[in-house]
């Protein structure tokens, strides 16, 4: 697979996070040359937050982690890529609690402390002996780097995706380190992907949750690819509090405002990366949308504007085919009034109060649609709600990735 | 553009119907060699019924006739191709009354009486002067054929669609015929595209609009090509009453009943011609959901599968991918257990209680994708709800259709 056009020019440097242990392995869940399995170790009075996909057939690993998040803490982390485990019945559930358990063992933890996250084909059940022969592997080795794990947690991604803050709290610098994978079934009802954050900030899990939930909202409940829910979406943060921080206990405290913004905007930033990603992608779409009757009913008209085949197609043609917008506000299923509405393609007007804008220049608008990151926006002149909301065209990318896949 | 693959081997031939008189017309919306305007004319005392896009954006030849329709009488229809006239302000307006008042000063009626649809491009006010010289020019006409109808009210069409049905009421014998054009911006927020229904039967306006409405429910608010609402749909059916049968002036009237059953089967025979034209369709695919809450619940499961971009590039794919069916009933955000699940192609059950069917027989699900008709059926195991919804493949041409298709 050739790497994404949108990619960035290189994986960024991420520091170490402290309390925070990670290595790479081979289980082998396909034959491929190339780990898969990852495995996170984090120091004792880890937190932990984390938001799982909204489908109503979610994988086992996603009920796992559901369980486990009400306890608030974390030792470790296992990631497997190439099978998702979801659809897989008991046998899907017998895996996970062996992949626990093992580890659970080797570090002396509770297996809830243990969170699994699974990627890949569905319907298959995971090979317990690979994920064991796998974790014992991982056991064994030092440490990899952000890079190798980020490699390792991929599936038909064409880039590793990767992203970091620091900020200082209380004196105390703190590092947040977050990875991501995409690439296909990314649609926002949550997070659509696995991503995984790091800090080694002290944050007591429910304030950390608070946060995390907030950052989701922006950032990976914002982007969408194909509108295909997967069944295994997860992103989970871990706090290792080994920066010595005075410890966030909820979001009034000193500290956590900046704490927040730093993890909405990695999240952010791994967001974006998976749109970068999107299969197929040629061109990355911001949608803005302003004006609605609330913020609620300005994102899902952003969101049916990024998932509509025609808007995608257009601007994979570069064609400035508002009324294809048109269309896609209409079918919505939000208050809207025809003529009220006004759309614009980068800085250009190009429809207002129901109707095109007569000889508005052209130029500008064929020069914006040539580039490589496009911005529709539309104002519904309702009320003051608006949301943003990422996506990618829809190109013969996108075909031959899904329809020459064989399960 | 080429012949669908799914089209039917020839246009059917089609009976006249008593009292409508068909011409078409060049008014020449687009630099195209082809007639672009027809006009129907109906006898006096012509009832008419119709269904309209839920788009909150509706084209001004929408809005007319849902005002029309109030009245429940019609003398003449005239369809354009090539401008859909939404999103064009007041100028839009304009075109539709010029239009009504052009046929309706000609055959002595009222312009209300006058019914106007429009398809094509959004955004571009029609020209009044194209619309008026086309009408003129149809009414110097004699009549066309069916499929000369068929063929000038189509856009992006391949084919040609017309059906027709007879029966006999009250010892009168009656006739049915409807044409229908797609092919594109085809999602069942009631008909995403043009249908028009026309009959000899004698039936009240409001007896029709009580049996268009169910007939529509089962045929163009079950397809699916994309997943785009057309701000233009409009089904509309006329009777003429030329039959002499007893007038059916209620569903309980004798005779209601089986015109009610011809009108559905006809309508649902317009919509797979929908279907088989979807823009760059290689397969019919027929979901068939049962074990749903209730049948609304079931007819959203089926959509999602439907409009699923995953689902269809693996039909696409010849691809045997039930996960992602999985996924698509995950995503519905309808009550849905995945433990009780169970999903066949075909004949073949594949998948049950939540995971595979061991060993299940791949041959004859195979054998089945490779064919151009596919049957997905899905039982959500949860009460008796059912639904059956159409839809068409995602390949290569439907990008190329619209990403290289310039407004």
């Amino acid at each position: 697979m050739n790497r994404s056009p949108l990619a960035p020019a290189r994986f960024p440097d991420l520091p170490a996070v402290a309390g925070v242990d990670v290595r790479t392995a081979r289980a082998g869940y396909k034959a491929w040359d190339r780990d898969d399995l990852t495995l996170a170790l984090f120091r004792p009075g880890t937190s932990v937050a984390g938001v799982t996909t909204r489908s109503a057939c979610p994988s086992p690993e996603v009920e796992w982690c559901r369980k486990a998040l009400v306890l608030g803490t974390a030792r470790a982390l296992v990631v497997n890529a190439g099978n998702s485990n979801a659809f897989t019945g008991q046998r899907g559930r017998e895996a996970v609690e062996a992949i626990a358990a093992r580890v659970a063992g080797a570090i002396e933890a509770l297996p809830s402390d243990v969170f699994v996250a699974s990627t890949g084909v569905i319907g298959v059940p995971l090979p317990i002996d690979k994920a064991e022969a796998g974790i014992d592997a991982a056991l064994a080795t030092s440490g990899a780097d952000w890079q190798a794990a980020a490699a390792a947690i991929a599936t038909t991604d064409t880039f590793e995706k990767g992203a970091s803050r620091r900020l200082s709290m209380g004196g105390h610098d703190v590092t947040l380190v977050g990875i991501a994978k995409g690439s296909g079934m990314i649609a926002p009802d949550m997070a659509t992907m696995l991503a995984f954050v790091f800090t080694d900030a002290a944050v007591l899990p429910d304030a950390l949750q608070a946060m995390l939930s907030r950052a989701n909202a922006g950032s990976f409940s914002a982007i969408t690819v194909d509108g295909d829910t997967s069944t295994s979406d997860t992103l989970l943060a871990f706090a290792t509090g080994a920066a010595g921080n005075p410890t966030i206990e909820s979001l009034d405290d000193n500290g956590a405002e900046p704490f927040a913004a730093a993890l909405a905007d990695l999240c952010r930033e791994l967001a974006l990366l998976v749109v970068r990603d999107g299969e197929g992608a040629s061109k990355l779409i911001e949608v803005q949308v302003t004006g609605a009757v609330s913020d609620g009913s300005a994102h899902r008209v952003a969101l049916s504007i990024a998932n509509s085949p025609l808007v995608k197609t257009a601007i994979a043609g570069e064609d400035a085919n508002w009324g294809r917008v048109v269309m896609a506000v209409g079918k919505a299923g939000e208050p809207a009034e025809r003529d009220l509405l006004a759309i614009r393609f980068g800085a250009t007007q190009v429809a207002r109060e129901g109707s095109a804008v007569a000889g508005y220049d052209e130029a500008p608008v064929a020069a914006h649609l040539k580039g490589q990151e496009i911005e529709i926006g539309v104002d519904l002149g309702m009320g003051s709600g608006r949301a943003t909301v990422w996506t990618c065209d829809l190109t013969h990318g996108y075909i031959s990735i899904n329809a020459d896949y064989r399960s």
